[in-house]
């Protein structure tokens, strides 16, 4: 490969077939695959087979990836389900490369930690 | 008004303008207010201004919704932020009305509850 070397970037080698992982569904621009961690029955990654920022797939790519998400939370989750991105460091963005979380298969909780029970109120 | 009675819904009600909100964005079919909820500094509601639900939204309204959430969060959470729904009972929805949370402010934490640390792992 010429031109400058790019980051190393563990969604792109997926998408590439250089690294392993479990993929629940592939077309021209959107790949789905099981996050590495088993936190939950569902835990899937919905990413652009294009390398771009979560910014430029949330803004640019939503339309079809959102519907995808849904589609899926309903096929593989029917009790309920989570869809969310994470921005920079205080969202806790792990990834450079954009993704949406799709998260389910067991009751999810709070969705922002660090919430005073008491605040909660459930 | 004629017509069937329709359910309360408190997001249609603060569109009406018949129950407060703080308004921070409104256009001819979305609109965005914080959140009751006062936890995070940032936390506002992105709402389509009709009545639908979140698969709905989802499918048919978030190519802008989306630009908008993520414009939002760059403005006033610059340290980084989240953007998620919750569908159903295992994602702990509480109203029908379809939307987006906008959370920042500081850092979040976790996105589900109930993992247990090790597995975190930071």
């Amino acid at each position: 490969m010429t031109g400058p070397a790019r980051t190393y970037c563990v969604f792109c080698e997926i998408i590439a077939g250089r690294e392993p992982a479990e993929i629940w569904y592939e077309d021209d621009t959107l790949i789905v695959f099981r996050n590495h961690l088993r936190w939950l029955p569902i835990q899937l990654l919905i990413v652009p087979k294009e390398h771009k920022t979560q910014e430029e797939f949330w803004r640019d790519d939503m339309e079809r990836a959102s519907a995808l998400a849904v589609e899926l939370g309903k096929q593989h989750a029917p009790g309920g389900f989570r869809i969310l991105s994470n921005f920079g460091e205080d969202g806790m963005q792990s990834q450079p490369h954009g993704h949406l979380h799709l998260l389910g298969g067991r009751p999810l909780g709070m969705y922002v930690e660090t919430v005073p029970r008491a605040l909660f109120g459930r």
